[in-house]
């Protein structure tokens, strides 16, 4: 790994537990209204609505639009299945940021600042700009950048936003490693030439509900970024 | 100035001494290959071939490049100018990312720190994406995000370039405030809606060859960023 000069994270499953914030402001925020449904399949239902919606920019069938828009609409979409079409204008907009208060698992931080240390850092998220600006705010996350999909306008997989990516920090894709919980995000990394590295997150989607193993051929397999930080002798 | 909820800093001249560092770079490099010439006239004329490249961009001419490669493109045009045409490829590259390793003004570092504190920060620069990463781990600076011409695809002043970077952190125009040591670049801001704060850098081009003050109305003109953080209320 020598020559590797930049990471690139995936951020929703990677670094933040997404199912357990959600729920739980969906649960504040709902609950105060009366509302008792349960939260952890509110959660999983809003986050199913997420590839499809995406699925059609990448098809090229609507233009690009943030990520904060689509979980709007997604949202939406949720209410009504649950039966939840009473709730309010500024409720739904207070629960979609909701998104932005994500917090990170246990070793992202401290992980964070020792690979930064050795490595130019940014996520390669399909979440937008001001989105990742909170997370890192709210958890402490130093970038050197954010990249992703706002700044290539297309949503991973799309080889764009990899190579985007890594072409911003001025890296060849060899040079770029993407650090990712998802099978899929890796192989469509590896497959535009980037170095590969999986975090475990077993519990992603609740108890043993995560990948606990790369599905595909990875550079590098660890169970949290401190392991990460030791494999590249980061100290 | 009590709803302002984010800062954009123009870098070349504001945040940073381009000229100096410009002509050291050049006489370290150049020098070693026997080469005199008036150094802060060469980086004078390196720099005198900013605006007309991006102009070529601004007006359509020709498509989005980043500013790594106009610098390029300039410095062939003034070493021609300057009967350098010996100069290797190799010299001309490094020569190039001089750029990447300017030195801030002394106030800048600790302006930022004490200002992040209260504000969304980013540089709204015609550089590069990576030219701005490197300046801030050169520097120190911590950013929120390294917004501006790279991430608009297109060159200050034109509007799309203040308005996609207020837009990235989810803010009103009137939400956001350019920082700046030229007019030209607050007068554009202001024009798309932005607030304006004006720093002084009178000796920008050399001693005393700088805006002492700002030519245009702006919502504040102070000294340097210590003085922008006090009147900021900025501990």
């Amino acid at each position: 790994m020598a020559e590797v000069r930049a990471l690139l994270f995936d951020v929703f499953g990677t670094l933040v537990d997404w199912r357990t914030a959600i729920a739980r402001e969906a649960r504040a925020l709902l609950g105060a209204r009366g509302v008792a449904v349960d939260w952890e399949a509110f959660a999983d239902a809003w986050r199913d609505q997420y590839q499809p919606a995406m699925e059609e920019i990448r098809s090229g069938r609507v233009p690009f639009s943030r990520l904060d828009a689509l979980h709007r609409r997604n949202l939406d979409i949720v209410l009504d299945r649950f039966e939840l079409n009473h709730i309010d204008e500024p409720t739904r907009t207070d629960l979609n940021f909701a998104w932005h208060r994500l917090d990170a698992w246990p070793d992202v931080a401290l992980g964070l600042e020792r690979l930064r240390v050795r490595f130019r850092v940014a996520p390669c998220s399909n979440g937008n700009i001001s989105l990742m600006v909170d997370l890192a705010r709210h958890n402490g996350f130093l970038w050197d950048a954010i990249l992703g999909a706002e700044v290539a306008r297309d949503y991973k997989p799309r080889p764009i936003v990899y190579l985007s990516s890594a072409a911003a920090f001025d890296c060849a894709p060899e040079q770029t490693m993407m650090v990712a919980a998802h099978s899929s995000d890796l192989a469509a990394a590896a497959q535009a030439g980037l170095r590969t590295a999986f975090v475990a997150r077993p519990d992603e989607r609740g108890p043993g509900r995560g990948e606990r193993r790369a599905a595909v051929p990875v550079d590098l397999q660890v169970e949290n970024l401190l392991e990460l930080a030791d494999r590249l002798d980061c100290p």
